[in-house]
């Protein structure tokens, strides 16, 4: 059996033959490998750098004395630096999978999208988990950011969680039975150590000494950075980060403290960061530079051809996001058919797949040669000056004798006709493709080794053929050719391709399923070819899931995995989201929906099966395992206890913790139902407890079961049912298309949640504009809108009212204009949705003024749909839109009737006069009370000339029309509607 | 070449297949390897425990900016920890050097006496440096006490110094040009932070944030111990001892600080100590027990043979210090020869031989048995009642008539006589040799893995042989048998041997001289072929290194080194001192005595010539290169800022600092001066540079040179000579033997130095008794008695009254007993030195009560060399003695002259009368005085009772005899004086 000291033994032996520098952990406590000196300062400025080590890491917060078997206070981290980008760090990692005797052919090793980010040290990167068996065992991080700067070159970081690795390679369920060396177990080496230091981290660390400690530690730092030396100036910032860990630990940070020690972090960190570089820059470089990738030659140009080829382009990448893999693909679409519309080759449709790996274009057929061209390149006009046209002739390199006429928009000028040769394919097709590579862009856009080049993720290579010619594209470092890669782990990983037409048989032939709807086929068969005939997989529900899959896996080999039955005693919601959020599993149910003890997870390529499903299944079990001893732990912890613990849970550094927004939520609920006569004993308690859960273990570990668990567990203890559901209620809807809260206290709950959110953060962060929206404050309001909506009830609510009186609430103060703007923001949303459902624009529009109360919106919307078939219904609103076309803007409401001469005004006058205009916002009740102005308004516009010559005449004339207008005032936005 | 990280690599490697465990180096700042809890907690207790680690050890006070070639504010330990003691520690580690590809067997590889011990650790062990070619690589301890625990088993501590292995195997001179990994220096990776953190250590911490940092650190330790905490508590005395070196390394610590926080230290540690051991017990003791080491069985009882046979006796140790093995020696000889004497075996005399391996015992016949033997039993007196006759015969186990009678004291007695038969001679040998073996005992004796032996180094095997047999001996763990131990790098370590008889000669084959006469002569004709005909080794001069090298090694073998001439600039003293007191080289000198750039260094074995003498003059040169670094850095130094160094240099806890000590002798000598009308502007001057070079960088390396640098430096500063020689003067003699003070000044700085030094430490710490005396009182009091003797000018100084007037200075109080003891230390010293010196002993106690002014015991013992020849000093001091005892105690002078009546008496009385005694302490003077009583006394005596009837006369009489009695009163001790 591997032990684990002969594991950091082998990997440390295994880097360093790839050049790697071995160092010693930090002599100060640090949380991660990355404060290593010889990570967090090497990786910054130009030199090179290649190191390996062991960190001990040390999380206060994850001490649990030892007795939770996956969660140390102190783990093992083998943190590798290489910098620059190898340019094939991914196939070095593999290898020193193999130096740990794991055969990577045999096993399901998967680069899932993780990124990091270090807010406190000015840190970020964008990288994969990767997967071993469905098991995390490594963050891989290309580091863009560093202290704030910019990283060129950019550093590959890999960091290995060796207790996890350990523990899957030994088959052990507890990290203590780790064999640690030969005959000794990992509890027997460090299990005091992990019960002391949790007991000093969570119960007997001095609050009062330890904010010492901080503060005298940030003073250090600060002084050391004025005298410029950022070696110890970073050490001290480490200091200050285990200080503030500890504290944290020992739940002594407040909000206010968090975010000033963060941003006090941030920017020591920043100025160490910076010193560092400064440093560097004197000395000279010790270590040399990083010597620039060269520029790609592309290959030579092949001989003209004459017949149509098949084009194929492949761009190579290391493992897309899926959501970047599906945009990449359309876009790769539109950009090759653009580029290519901008040729003269004839062609077919471009068709394009795209899988984790790479991006493939193919064009079945593109003409061997453009056409030829004439293009005429206009002169002066007839009849200019000779000089100008000898100029003319002369610029074109032509004799005046070659130039010829032409009329253009109807007028004759001289010019000349140049005959263009058409271009051989792969000349032509060369820049086209490279204009493509260069324009591909992600969300978020990362640097590595290419001098060039920014993605979402390192473009490795490029396959470009036109037939049997590579087409020379050169892009960056790169230069297209006729290799491709197959699976990490075929025999043959890099292969020729004999031609454009075969280049999809030779993926084929290697299990590489290029197009993404195929993929999607075969696991949806797949799965359920697994799971029948006991059980079944939703694919409607699993819908999302089972896209994102098909974007993990090139080779999509679905598995069956099963798991205890004793496990389905945990809640459904724990089950599944463990299932798909941490593993992406398919879960398995019976025919009436219940889940078994199963589940699918996809692997790629041609694994070793029972391997692969022995794997899974440990995870999962040890997911689960974990999970069981959150949701005892937590159903042994009092609601109380629970609650308690929000305040030590920061909603935003502005914001306050989250006691204090469950606290604002509560009052405002409890607020609104005053205002609403709908106050009740549910309520009254729900309110007490609402977002409790959050500081129960399961949901801070799987935070979207916020809702589910307190129901659970508020039934556990012993709240009665309809509290506890309006607890849930509270959380609803959590997406669009989630169920909304049933009940009045739960809508209640569910609006004053997100009536706060969205004050608070409009306020403080703002409201969301383009992709950014990290609050998700358009889900929110999304869900103002639709639990509205559901509840006629709660027509009588204005959300504007309700954002106002969560204004109040803030911490912060809210101007009256942001207000204004949630409130616009809000009825734009609400446009949206509707029109997306369906509705008419313009009467859409129409309604929108009550877009405060949805409810009211949705009601006149759908009196509207069958007033605008009534006649008398049209004429009024005809009326009224014509009156306000009329009416110079600014004309009041009220006349002096005296004046009024003709019948047909004094019997508008009289009906109008009728009119009791006390029928609020309902199209019918207003169709119905103006009835009777239908046959005199026609009179009106037909008999009378409303701008009469004499003015106390025209005033009372244009006063009654203001009078009529003014009847549908406040109803509708009359002029939007289209009658 | 052998990289840093593969060395680090290979050591990890090798001590991991010895069954040790790899942990992680502190993740705190420590200075040690030792202080990490793998080895500090785990030492503690009764489980087992091997590990392996790289400890980066933090030595503030070590920060050089990187700038001094083998010194680093962080450098690099291996550390090991074999608990328990495996038997074989020794040959394990010297495997760990072939690992590392040093091939022991070419190389000169020595134990050399080095003790460990960190007060503030309560820890201590005793064991060796390892030198390799004369560099020191390791410190190799079995470690005894931790935390103020005896330890139980106990451990073998080897701690690698991998910068100076590294340096010696990469041949690089400074240590930023290790090769740290391929094509990477050891300067490229951690220079920049060795410049860095030693400004921090040096010029930049903030001294009050560490000063609150080491109280909260301690506030935390003491309490998590109060929690029951060790872990976590053991970690914040780490971070005390850091911050208290960062303080240090800043000059911030005062003398009493330093002690109240070693005290506080040594405390917590302690306290941390206990309670692991009580978590452990608690335990169970996880890691289980170490299994007792079996007693071992004796070899069987070899049969009954005829001849007298030779008996050797072997005892195999590891390396043994020099003076343990000569006593070790002496006590052998006397032990075996006591032994043999108690048995009946007809042998030769016992000779002994020591080496620093073994202790040999060559006895060249025993008989082979014992000769019979008659022993009488005493029973009752002849006429005792029959029952007690028979009483007797039947415990004898013999019936009545074989009763004989004999007679005892002259009275007859019944008995009975035992004929007992000879023992075969093993069998006798075997308790006798065995009690040798558990008699050993050394000054400071250690355990190690056997369960009943202590001695000052472990003893590894016994060696007994009489004649051909084994003698069955067996003490603790071991049984003697037949084997030896040769050289450990020799191709066969073990050899049985035939018999007794060809013991020695198989030493001598293999190398090995086991008479350290021969060892000695060895040495000293190999050294001087060595330097034949260049130079000269001054073997008296050397005398007692060469005593000690020949404890060194066992098979010596001398070589000739060079050094480069350049270095011979630097001063005599310190170049010698290096080559005596750190390599134990003998210098060279030509003919008129000038140092040549050679020197001798005696190797151990059949070591590979030219590789051990390129190690030797490399490491010298290190040596060398340092004290130029120093010697260049101090003469760069003021002589000013030197002083100033003296007040962060604690001379004892109690007694302040060196600064406080050198102000003390400064006024006290200018006091004494000024009393005895000495004082000079010399003096003056000279007392305020007194003791600077104890601020040199040079001194603080080489405390043996103190005095002589600071005349060098002084000289150098422009000082005058005279005062440079009386500072240096003031340190002399540094020992017996050594050169005195020849100035006036020097001497009364040497006397203040001394006087001071015996005040301060009688009243703190105490006078010396048996063999301890840490502070060297001994020697300062035989300073004081020399340097007084040397110089009569001085003669009117009684050292007593400087005594009272050095404690009058102290920071203590010194109360007037302690002055009384130490005035009678001084007069035991005196009156040892004078009686080594050849004194009669009755003239030497006569003269004593002068004590306190040697230079007059000294004139007073020269004059009675000639009195005692003279009649009249005898007659007078016959007659003092004769009055002295006739006098009743407490017979006052004084008489009545009036009632005298005898013509003899009142002829004394008129002598009497006439002598004027104001002739001092001056025998000649008294005798001359004295000389008119000569003949009157012998008249009284002749012709006068004292004792008369009449009490009035009798008092007369009484009184004038008291009166003659007192002539000599506080001149002689007149009884003592044998005449």
């Amino acid at each position: 059996m591997l032990t684990m000291q002969d594991a950091l033994a082998r990997l440390t032996a295994y880097w360093t033959a790839q050049g790697c520098l071995t160092v010693q952990p930090m002599n100060t406590e640090v949380g991660a490998g990355t404060l290593n000196p010889a990570t967090f300062l090497r990786v910054l400025g130009p030199e090179p750098w290649r190191v390996v080590y062991v960190e001990p890491s040390v999380r206060p917060d994850d001490s649990r004395y030892g007795e939770n078997p996956n969660r140390l206070q102190t783990h093992t981290q083998m943190q590798v630096i290489l910098k620059p980008d190898p340019g094939n760090p991914q196939e070095l990692y593999l290898g020193s999978l193999s130096a740990l005797g794991i055969d990577v052919a045999k096993h399901d090793v998967r680069f899932v999208e993780d990124n990091w980010a270090s807010p406190a040290l000015g840190a970020w990167g964008l990288g994969w988990e990767v997967w071993l068996d469905g098991l995390e065992i490594t963050q891989f991080t290309y580091f863009q950011q560093a202290g704030g700067l910019n990283l060129d070159p950019v550093s590959v970081e890999i960091t290995y969680g060796i207790e996890r690795i350990i523990m899957a390679l030994q088959d052990k369920t507890h990290f203590k039975n780790i064999e640690y060396a030969e005959g000794i177990s990992y509890g027997e080496v460090f299990g005091q150590s992990e019960y002391e230091m949790s007991r000093y981290y969570l119960d007997d660390a001095d609050v009062a000494a330890n904010r010492q400690l901080l503060e005298i530690y940030a003073g250090e730092a600060q002084r050391l950075i004025d005298a410029g030396l950022p070696v110890p100036a970073h050490t001290y910032v480490l200091k200050c980060s285990q200080a503030f860990n500890v504290l944290d630990s020992r739940g002594a940070v407040s909000t206010a403290d968090r975010a000033a020690e963060f941003g006090r972090m941030r920017r020591l960190a920043g100025e160490v960061a910076k010193l560092w570089v400064a440093r560097r820059d004197e000395m000279g470089h010790p270590l040399g530079l990083v010597p620039p990738l060269p520029a790609a030659v592309a290959t030579a140009l092949p001989a003209a051809r004459e017949n149509a080829r098949a084009l194929i382009f492949e761009i190579g990448t290391e493992e897309l996001p899926p959501s970047e893999a599906r945009a990449a693909r359309d876009y790769v679409q539109r950009s090759l058919t653009e580029g290519l519309a901008g040729t003269r080759l004839e062609h077919d449709e471009v068709r394009v797949f795209a899988t984790p790996r790479r991006l493939v274009a193919l064009v079945p057929s593109v003409a061997a040669r453009e056409s030829d061209h004439v293009r005429q390149v206009k002169g002066p006009k007839v009849g200019a000056p000779p000089k100008a046209i000898e100029g003319f002739a002369r610029g074109q390199g032509v004799p005046v004798a070659d130039l010829s006429v032409f009329s253009i928009a109807g007028v004759d000028h001289h010019g000349v006709e140049k005959h263009e040769v058409g271009g051989n394919a792969a000349e032509v097709l060369a820049p086209v493709l490279a204009k493509v590579v260069t324009g591909l862009r992600a969300a978020k856009n990362m640097r590595w080794n290419d001098p060039q080049l920014s993605f979402s993720r390192p473009i490795r290579w490029l396959t470009a053929l036109w037939g049997d010619d590579v087409v020379p594209v050169a892009v960056g470092a790169l230069a297209a050719d006729r290799k491709t890669r197959l699976l990490r782990t075929a025999a043959e990983p890099v292969v020729q391709v004999a031609s454009a037409e075969t280049f999809m048989e030779t993926l084929a032939l290697a299990g590489i399923v290029a197009d993404q709807e195929d993929r999607h086929d075969l696991i949806v068969t797949g799965a359920q070819d697994e799971v029948y005939p006991d059980g079944r997989v939703d694919v409607a529900d699993e819908a999302a899931l089972i896209e994102q899959i098909s974007y993990l896996v090139e080779a999509p080999t679905p598995l069956l995995g099963t798991f205890d039955e004793s496990y389905l005693s945990l809640p459904d919601a724990v089950l599944t989201t463990v299932m798909r959020k941490h593993q992406r599993y398919l879960p398995v149910r019976d025919a009436e929906g219940a889940l078994l003890p199963m589940f699918v997870t996809v692997a790629n390529g041609p694994v070793d099966v029972e391997l692969v499903r022995t794997g899974n299944e440990a995870v999962l079990r040890a997911r689960y395992e974990d999970a069981a001893f959150f949701y005892r732990a937590d159903r042994d912890t009092p609601v109380a206890a629970m609650r308690e613990r929000l305040s030590r849970l920061t909603f935003t550094d502005k914001l306050g913790s989250m006691a204090d927004r469950a606290a604002r939520i509560a009052a405002l609920a409890l607020s609104l139902a005053d205002t609403l006569g709908l106050s009740s004993a549910t309520l009254g308690r729900a309110a007490r407890l609402v977002k409790f859960d959050l500081g129960s273990q399961l949901v801070t570990e799987m935070t979207s079961l916020a809702g589910i668990m307190a129901r659970d567990y508020a039934l556990h203890a012993g709240e009665p049912r309809d509290v506890a559901e309006a607890v849930h209620e509270a959380e609803l809807p959590r997406n669009t298309g989630d169920a909304l809260p049933a009940s009045i206290p739960g809508a209640l709950l569910s609006l004053a949640d997100r009536l706060d959110l969205v004050a608070g953060l409009a306020a403080t962060v703002g409201l969301p504009t383009g992709s950014s929206d990290p609050f998700a404050v358009r889900r929110a309001v999304l869900g103002l809108l639709a639990v509205h909506r559901a509840h006629p009830a709660l027509s009588g609510l204005s959300l504007v009212d309700g954002l106002r009186a969560a204004a109040f609430q803030q911490p912060v103060d809210v101007p009256s204009a942001v207000i204004d703007a949630a409130g616009d923001f809000l009825a734009r949303r609400l446009e949206q949705v509707l029109t997306e459902e369906g509705k008419p624009v313009d009467r859409v529009r129409a309604a929108l003024p009550h877009y405060a109360r949805p409810s009211v919106v949705d009601t006149l919307l759908s009196q509207l749909d069958t007033l605008v078939g009534n006649p008398d219904f049209v004429a009024v609103a005809a009326a009224i839109q014509r009156a306000r076309r009329i009416l110079p803007a600014g004309t009041a409401a009220g006349y002096d009737a005296s004046v009024l001469t003709e019948p047909a005004e004094i019997a508008l006058h009289e009906a109008v006069s009728g009119v009791k205009a006390d029928f609020g916002p309902d199209l019918v009740a207003f169709t119905a009370a103006v009835e009777p102005l239908v046959e005199p308004l026609t009179r009106f516009f037909d008999e009378v000339f409303v701008m009469a010559e004499e003015p106390a005449l025209r005033a009372a004339r244009l006063g009654l029309l203001a009078t009529v207008r003014d009847l549908g005032e406040g109803l509708l936005d009359w002029p939007e509607l289209r009658l």
